[in-house]
C-alpha cells in the first residue's frame, strides 16, 4: 500500500484526536489540546511516514512515532514562546499568554512526557535505536535554543556558530524524524545515516530560506512580517555575512542601524535591505542555501532503494526548496 | 553480593559524577551540575537498589534507573521552584534565582531528556515495563503539581482531594522507584504491584508526617521553619481536618486567621496550633499517618520473598516512619 501525503495528514490528525489528553486536571491538559488544535503543518510527522515508505512499511509504529515527534515539537513551541516572550503562535495567543507562564511550563513538561509515552507503544524490535535518535535529537534541540538565546546577547557570533545553532534548533528534528521512519522500516544503518544527513541538509536550506524570505519574501505569500529579523537585529546568516563582507562604508552604516535606538522601522528595513543587496548578500545567501539543497539531493541519490520509492521524499524536498519561486 | 545502603549512596554519587553533562553550551549544563551538587538525600535512587535487592540483583541496570529517577526528581525541583517562586532549595539559591527563569526552564527540560537517556542504557529485557512505570509516574507527578497549584486558589478542597494530590506529587515517585528496582530484579507482576503499593502508602505517611512536623516538629531537628504551612495558609491535612472537625467557635477563629491580612506570624502560628491541638487534629493526623504506615508494612509482609531479604527495605521504612521520635 502506497499511502499518499494527504492520507498521512488525515492519519496524523486522527491519532492526535485519539490521544487521551482530555482528563483532569483540566488546567494541565487544556493547553495540550489547544496548541495541537491551532494548526501547524505537521511537517515532522509526515517526514516519518514518507521516510518509512522508502523501506518496509510500518504504518502502525510510524503513527506512534509521528505523534511523539509532533508532541515534542509542540512542547518546544510552548516553552520557547515563554522564553522568547512571544504573544502569538500560528496567529493565536501563546499558551503562557492565554493561561500563564506556570501553566505553560507544566503543560509543556507533561507534553514532553506524553511524547515519550507514545514511543513506548512502538512494537519494532529496534525500539532502543528509536529512543536513541529521539533523545539525542531532543537534547540537541534544547542546546540549539540555548545557543540562540546566547547569541542574542553575544557580539562575537560567527557564521559557523550561527549555522551550528540552526542545525541544532531546526535541522536535527527533521533529520531525526526521517531516521526514525527509516529505522521503523528496518533500513540499514547506512541508509539510516544517509537519510539523516539528507534531512540535516534539507533543514539547513529550509532555515536559510526562511531567513532570506524574511527580507526578500513576497509579503502576500510569506506568513510573517517582512523585515522582522532586521528590526530585531537578529543575527541571521544575512546579517552576519554583511558584517563580514560588506564594504567598509556599508559596514559603518549597518552598525549604525543596529545601534540605533527607536529607529523608523520601515526606513531601517529599507536601508539594511539595500546594504544586503548592493553587497551581494542576497546572492550569497541563495548560494549557501543551494549548497545545502544540493548536498541533500546527492544524499537522497545515495540511499540504496529503488529510485521510484524516493519520489514522495523528492517531491517533499522540492516543495521545501522551491518556496522561493 | 549484599550491598549496603552506604555503598548504594557512593555508587549513586559516582554515577552522577560520570554523567556527561560538562559540555557546551555551558549556560544549559551548569544548572544541571549545580542542582546535583547542592545535596539531596538521594532517597529515590536508593529505593531502586533496596527494592532490587529483594529479587535478582542487577546493580548495573539499577544504577542507570537510579540516575534517571534522581535526574527526574531534580528536574521537577528546578521547574517547581520557578512556579512556586522559591528563592532557596537545600539552603542554596534556586536555579531561576542564580541564573534566570529561562535558563531554569530550558535546563530543566534538558535534565528530563537526560533522565530518559539513562533509561535507554538499561539492558534488561523488561525495558518497556520500566518506561511504562517511569512515564506514568512522571505524568502523575506533573498532575500532582498542577492540583497543588490549583488548590492554592481553590476554596472547596476536600481531604480526599488533598490526599490524592500528595499521592500524585510525592508518593508515586517513591512507589515507582521501588517498582522499577523490582522489575529490574525480575520480580513477578504481583510482587511488583505489592512493592508499588507499599511505596505509595509509605509516601503518604511520609508526606503527612512532613505536614505534622511543620507544626509540631522540633525546630532544632526539622529542616524548615516551624509553622511555615500555617503562615502560608497551606491546605494541608491538618488545616482541612480542622476546617471540617473543629468546634464552631474554633472554626470561626481559624477562618479569621486565614483571612487576616498581615497578621503577626508568631501569634498566628501559636493560635492555629492551639486550635489544632484542642480539637485533636494532631492526634487525627498521627492516626491517619499510622493508617498508611500500617498498610505499607502489611504490603511488605505480603511480598513473596524470604523475610531476611526484606530487612533493608524494612529498615528504610522504619527510618522514615520513626522520624517523629
Amino acid at each position: 500500500m502506497q499511502v499518499s501525503a494527504l492520507t498521512y495528514e488525515k492519519l496524523i490528525e486522527q491519532k492526535i484526536a485519539e490521544l487521551s489528553i482530555d482528563k483532569a486536571p483540566a488546567q494541565l491538559y487544556e493547553p495540550l489540546r489547544y496548541i495541537l488544535s491551532i494548526g501547524g503543518k505537521r511537517l515532522r510527522p509526515q517526514l516519518i511516514f514518507i521516510a518509512n515508505a522508502l523501506f518496509e512499511e510500518n504504518i502502525e509504529d510510524c503513527a506512534y512515532a509521528a505523534l511523539a515527534v509532533e508532541l515534542f515539537h509542540n512542547f518546544t513551541l510552548i516553552h520557547d514562546d515563554i522564553m522568547d516572550n512571544a504573544p502569538l503562535r500560528r496567529g493565536h495567543q501563546t499558551v503562557h499568554e492565554k493561561w500563564n507562564p506556570n501553566t505553560a511550563i507544566l503543560s509543556g513538561d507533561t507534553m514532553l512526557v506524553v511524547a515519550f509515552a507514545q514511543i513506548n507503544k512502538i512494537q519494532s524490535t529496534r525500539i532502543r535505536e528509536i529512543y536513541d535518535v529521539f533523545n539525542s535529537t531532543a537534547i540537541e534541540v534544547c542546546e540549539g535554543q540555548q545557543f540562540d538565546m546566547n547569541y542574542e546577547q553575544q557580539n562575537d557570533v560567527s557564521i559557523a556558530d550561527y549555522l551550528e545553532m540552526i542545525r541544532l534548533k531546526t535541522s536535527v528534528l527533521l533529520a531525526g524524524s526521517l531516521k526514525i521512519g527509516a529505522i521503523l522500516g528496518n533500513a540499514s544503518t547506512e541508509n539510516g545515516e544517509k537519510i539523516y544527513r539528507f534531512g540535516e541538509n534539507l533543514g539547513m536550506g529550509f532555515q536559510l530560506m526562511d531567513d532570506y524570505l524574511d527580507v526578500y519574501g513576497d509579503p502576500l505569500k510569506f506568513g510573517k512580517q517582512i523585515g522582522g529579523d532586521i528590526i530585531s537585529n537578529k543575527k541571521t546568516f544575512l546579517l552576519l555575512s554583511a558584517l563580514d563582507k560588506a564594504s567598509a562604508k556599508d559596514k559603518v552604516e549597518l552598525l549604525q542601524w543596529i545601534a540605533a535606538e527607536n529607529p523608523d522601522n520601515a526606513e531601517k528595513v529599507q536601508a539594511v535591505t539595500a546594504i544586503y543587496s548592493r553587497n551581494g548578500i542576497d546572492q550569497l545567501s541563495l548560494a549557501k542555501m543551494q549548497e545545502y539543497y544540493s548536498a541533500a539531493y546527492l544524499l537522497l541519490d545515495e540511499i540504496q532503494v529503488p529510485a521510484h520509492k524516493k519520489s514522495d521524499l523528492k517531491n517533499f524536498a522540492d516543495l521545501l526548496s522551491k518556496r522561493i519561486q
